[in-house]
């Protein structure tokens, strides 16, 4: 655990925060919750979604990990797309070189904290789901890791995770799949997210969820409170529906 | 990862298996999973539910962690059951000491090796679950952690898991209570079990499921391996069951 005394020069221990990439045939599901934490007793809230419309293409990045370098990486992508001369979101060809463009970044903050870190014990790590569409291009999604190499999801394995990822799996092991409707991905994100919230207090509200459809389709996003009325009407209808189906489990003879 | 000609002398590499207990009103249920690791090219099936019947009394202990630490403690349990003059298993007055017992013998084994261990760099850490019911007492579960101290299941929290935990653990979260009858319960730990299997590699079967009733009511134990028409059918009504639980959930304005 970080003294408290060094939060504000090391951002957030791990592991907290969950996010997530949904891969369809008809676009691309983005979402996160909004725990930061330094401790559990310095928990609050910072997006973790951010979005880029720039000229032909959307992008959206969400971050997990230390929170000072997944800041500072987010400021340096923004000081590349202000200078017209240099490689940035915006002049980007596809998303495998953005998914580069994004990792060198990140690696090079890492890079520029790793000795104050590691001296004072701390992890300045963080991995970035790089999503988007340039151009009349498909939709897609890339992981990006600390090291700033990254792998893409595919139609087999249509989802990505970062962060606490284990306990939102399991139903995305079941349900995800390039048919679902873009709408239907959201929902999924959803019971991924909150199954981890339920699980785990380092992931929390509000959660932000971001459509982005084949072209010319808008990106779309919803961000649901702890009380919002939609957030708590998919609650009920799932633990109704998980309670119901295993009330419909066959007898296993002991 | 562990080179392999220390394999036979390090036992297996960390997370590997699931076990889990679930505390009822009317007994306790024990389950684990039977994989071993020592690596992904090592994996072996190995049973990690081990169970006493003495006189008065039925144990049970469920084991996650370095295998040669976990079959040395109860090699050792063994021992001292076998010599009548020493504190066992058989002697021990209720399911604190039972835990406390087992924690001791527990340490004493990790300590006996870990000067050998470290020096390689191999973690000999071990956590079980100590589950039973001695004579008329109330059937109960605690979880024994390598350090040789406990903490029980409570009727708030009637859940102990060790090992690969995070995967099985939301519908613990969501379904487990102790007004579940010992049946029902066995059925969550498949259930528990079964996302973690589907999820993670180094859990897997056959799946052992021991239940404990209130006195008189004698234990009782199912193995189900992979084929096991009666795992099939669970499976099979559980996915459909999250599907039509999915398909219902209410839209998400976006």
């Amino acid at each position: 655990m970080i003294a408290g005394s060094t939060r504000a020069t090391t951002g957030e221990t791990t592991p907290v925060t969950y996010c997530l990439a949904l891969l369809t045939d008809t676009g691309v599901v983005v979402a996160a919750d909004s725990r930061t934490s330094a401790g559990p007793d310095y928990l609050n809230t910072v997006r973790k979604l951010h979005r880029w419309s720039l000229a032909d293409r959307h992008m959206v990045i969400a971050t997990a990990g230390n929170l000072a370098t997944t800041q500072e990486t987010n400021a340096e992508l923004d000081r590349a797309i202000a200078d017209a001369g240099r490689e940035s979101l915006a002049t980007v060809g596809d998303l495998w070189q953005a998914a580069t463009h994004v990792g060198q970044v990140l690696r090079a903050t890492i890079d520029r904290h790793r000795m104050a870190l590691e001296a004072d014990g701390v992890a300045g790590e963080a991995s970035l789901i790089v999503a988007g569409r340039i151009g009349d291009g498909d939709p897609g999604a890339l992981l990006v890791y600390p090291q700033g190499n990254a792998i893409s999801a595919t139609p087999e394995t249509p989802f990505l995770q970062i962060g606490e990822s284990k306990y939102g799996k399991p139903m995305l092991d079941r349900l995800a799949s390039t048919d679902l409707g873009l709408d239907e991905a959201a929902l999924l994100a959803l019971v991924s997210l909150d199954a981890t919230i339920r699980s785990n207090a380092t992931v929390g509200p509000p959660l932000c969820i971001v459509t982005l459809p084949r072209a010319p389709g808008e990106p779309a996003e919803v961000v649901l409170d702890e009380g919002d009325p939609q957030l708590i009407a998919v609650r009920r209808a799932w633990e109704s529906g998980i309670a119901s189906a295993f009330a419909a489990l066959p007898a296993v003879v002991i």
